[in-house]
């Protein structure tokens, strides 16, 4: 495998509109600063500290220099805008959270390769590093997991996920791979959000 | 400590019937395939993940072969039943948790100790093995967790756990050791079901 | 950075105290006691645990002789006081929290920066080792987590992991810093609880 080299600004991006929607949530649950801060770091790092504890290697933001502080400073964003302005941008909260779920998917799938994860549990892995931040955001704020939704979320991680992971493993340039899986899911995410796009759920035949 | 040579049958066993519970719990709230196969995932590798994590090690389902694609086969059969086979199955749901329960505790001790955890944590470390899965899934689920149910649970989990870890400590061979503990937590808890056998509450005296 | 020479008492004192304010919410959901025990342990350990799984290191409390029986007998004790002694020590529960909270918080950093975390990232690795066993035990448990409550919580760990680890950087001996920083974490965490001190909660200017 291909020497785990990730661009920084990818893993700084990711964080920071993840940490977005973890202060946003927070904002609106009209939470004081510091629990928007820690609803920032939770979102922000939680699938991909939860990815680096499976590894069993540290947490990715440990020996960083960015990460806290590009938190840090989202969740003050987050808390100085007032409410007045994200009237109407509701949807802001869920666009910011699908461009941290296809990106972050496709960086989880990148590591798991680099440390030598077998394919399909890679590609688990990337799920489990878009998905978790927001599961653990939803589970802690006590609303609805993201999870449970009818429209398709942990399916455009998994499309992020498996492109990035095959085209990986069939020696296409890393940049290039999570470039492109992290654009397809973060297309199919949004036209979920846009045009209510769901999948069958669990057929009810015979409950009544 | 004797080699941790874990028969790998019985790790996919009881990651099939702990999955099973997760994927029929999404079924049965009416989830989507795909969120029906991250909770068969959480719930399957859950409690494992988190010993693996505490012991500082690599998850053991990151490279290993059979994990992931065992789990994707177990949601894909929880989802293509129908419901209607189902009918009156409804205890079904608790007897394979009841076996991931008894399997998965047996399991954690006989990991820990031969990483040479300390006799009382590693029996702990089985517990949190056998009952984390099942826990998560209730908590991302939003169904009150198997934990603050009255039927004793843990208390099973408890029993396999220490019948194990004195079994070994004792140096009895590791598949009768496992094997023994497994059956007598799997028995206990089985009982609980049947004759809704319940530890005494905490008492109320003295607040009415 | 110094040696990471944690002085035991501490770290059992901490643990203790956790424990107990687990044990004590489990008994008045009346809770079995094997489900008493197994909140203490969560509450207990799982701050450390978190911050020890995030280091990338095995959970401290696996070769410690003393930490698992502290948490038994500190079970025990919640199990067999009877409820009526409580009457009108309600608050007990917070100031066993707010002991904990003020601890570990130094505790986590004083670990983290032995294990040359990044100085920001050290104190928010206090912050999550102080705050974490709380939240999981309010999840678990099903009551609004200790986050989302309008007193200031999060901040009290967020002064004294900052004292602690500024301290430390400073050179201050590790027993004053970890001392001071812990006390002046009791103490704001103890005058919020006392005259109900609050952070400001996001405006809700322009909703209305």
């Amino acid at each position: 495998m291909i020497a785990p080299v990730l661009p920084p600004f990818l893993d700084l991006g990711g964080t920071a509109v993840f940490a977005l929607s973890g202060a946003l949530l927070a904002a609106r649950l009209n939470q004081t600063f510091v629990t928007c801060a820690f609803f920032a770091l939770l979102t922000g790092v939680g699938g991909g500290s939860v990815r680096d504890a499976l590894l069993g290697v540290p947490a990715f933001w440990l020996r960083d220099f960015w990460v806290a502080p590009v938190i840090l400073i989202t969740a003050l964003i987050a808390w100085f805008i007032p409410r007045k302005w994200w009237q109407g941008r509701d949807s802001w909260l869920e666009w910011a959270d699908a461009m941290g779920l296809a990106l972050f998917s496709t960086l989880g799938v990148a590591k798991a390769l680099a440390f030598d994860v077998a394919p399909f549990p890679a590609i688990i892995l990337g799920v489990v590093t878009g998905c978790v931040g927001g599961v653990v955001r939803d589970v802690i704020a006590g609303v609805p997991s993201i999870l449970m939704r009818p429209e398709l979320y942990v399916t455009a991680a998994a499309l992020a996920s498996s492109l990035c992971g095959i085209m990986l493993l069939l020696g296409v340039q890393q940049g290039w791979a999570m470039g492109i899986a992290a654009l397809a899911g973060f297309v199919l995410r949004g036209a979920a959000m846009v045009w209510r796009i769901e999948l069958p759920a669990y057929s009810k035949e015979g409950t009544d």
